[in-house]
């Protein structure tokens, strides 16, 4: 089945379920959005995001071949436990949920109709919602994708070719492996940019906001990102979350031991070999 | 006395000195640059960084009625030690160090033939060194003045039309308001910085930089700070930066003990609280 010929229908057209939408405008046979949001569901129609649009999934099942789960990770949960029901005769299925054990457990579950395979998008904004939503978001970054139980030739080909249309570059990750990854990658670093950003603000003084630069402005921008995604996500990779919560505290004892004990050549070791690991990560992503 | 009359001498032609080298040329009587690197001064002479260069201080001393020490703090302080021999007819003198308690201690301890004023420019960059210098570095960045013992009404007014003239926003702050606030928006979030690219190497997992993506590139960036210059910080501004972590070991850790407990609730009233702490942050910064 080619992508052209394809009748897809997105379930959540926010950030990333509406750059893609966008991304695959006029590239598949027909484009459908489902979303709970009316206020949403009408900008995308307005603006020709998709070609239409419904509150009601079943009717988006209907119009489809492929369906392609969009929303925070709990909500994918929840809407492939309803799938065998709500299509006794199976689909084509894909997600772009931000853990992966979880979804393709439940994935890997269903009924043998259902051809499924996970996905996820290395990318996004700390900006949720279709407003923010981008045709070239997808453009050039890492397109994960996670075999399960129901994953056929068929819908892994799709997928390959739903990422290739829309300029991403597919990898193929197991889903521990991913999940481990993305939590000392994403998830951590979302809850530490949210700690930091709770520090500052705890300082209680005018000045904090004048005084802070492009450092902080960084370090601190994934604390914006949308409470109710981020905590799918943690409550869904718990145990590599904490693993890796555990394994920063325990460096950053290390390292408030190395100051207050002013062991200025261990320090310079260690800040140096930090600064080599930085040098050799942007060297890789150019 | 008035900057374009002044004869201005920069000692340390890097980032920050070579940044404010390229804003104030043309724009004061005479300016030289000090720096120990050859390459560092050759390149000021052939792009016109600068109008002179030399590596000795007592040179730059001779030719100039106003002093500016852009070096890392500790270079910084073992010049203000030095100066009452290099230059026992005292000087006007400002200062660019990221701490400012130890620095506006020393500078306030100066014979009183010299006339001092602290300064920390809220800006940078992760790359250090004179190539990565930019005339508009300081454009619209808060430039914070520490007041001491031999500030007099000439050196703030200097202070005051150097911050105007390169396009700065002045801002009057004690030395130890200043350091207590670095701390969280500055030298903690840099830390935390290079324990997240430390966790992320730890993998060892060769997919780690694919899988990584803008979030890990933000949080990550203050890694590639230079480490002569972030330890001179951490060592100078020790107690605050401390008091800092200790607290953000502290919030973390009641972060986890909520994530183990799956107090859904409570971690989502928590990252919601920083996501709107967040909004106030971007709306005071626009």
């Amino acid at each position: 089945m080619l992508l052209k010929d394809t009748r897809v229908c997105i379930v959540g057209i926010g950030l990333m379920g509406g750059s893609l939408a966008l991304a695959l405008r006029g590239k598949v046979a027909h484009l459908m959005g489902v979303d709970r949001h009316a206020a949403t569901r009408q900008y995308a129609l307005r603006e020709h995001v998709v070609d239409q649009v419904s509150d009601d999934l079943s009717l988006g099942i209907q119009m489809a071949d492929l369906l392609i789960l969009a929303t925070p990770v709990q909500t994918i949960l929840n809407l492939l436990i309803d799938l065998p029901r709500l299509c006794p005769d199976g689909c084509l299925l894909f997600d772009l949920g931000s853990t992966k054990q979880t979804i393709n457990a439940t994935m890997g579950a269903l009924p043998t109709q259902f051809q499924a395979i996970g996905g996820h998008p290395m990318c996004g904004k700390e900006t949720a919602g279709l407003l923010a939503a981008d045709a070239t978001l997808y453009q050039d970054q890492t397109f994960i994708l996670t075999r399960n139980g129901r994953t056929t030739p068929t819908i892994e080909q799709l997928a390959l070719e739903l990422s290739a249309t829309i300029g991403a570059r597919p990898l193929f990750l197991d889903a521990v492996r991913h999940d481990r990854i993305t939590a000392a990658v994403s998830h951590v670093p979302y809850l530490i940019s949210a700690v930091l950003m709770h520090q500052a603000a705890m300082l209680n003084d005018e000045y904090v906001w004048p005084v802070s630069a492009s450092g902080f402005r960084d370090t601190s921008r994934l604390s914006g990102s949308d409470p109710r995604m981020m905590l799918d996500i943690l409550l869904t990779n718990k145990t590599a979350v904490l693993d890796q919560l555990n394994h920063f505290q325990i460096t950053l004892a290390e390292i408030s031991d190395l100051l207050i004990s002013k062991d200025e050549t261990a320090l310079a070791v260690w800040l140096t070999k930090a600064q080599q690991t930085y040098v050799d990560y942007r060297a890789h992503k150019e």
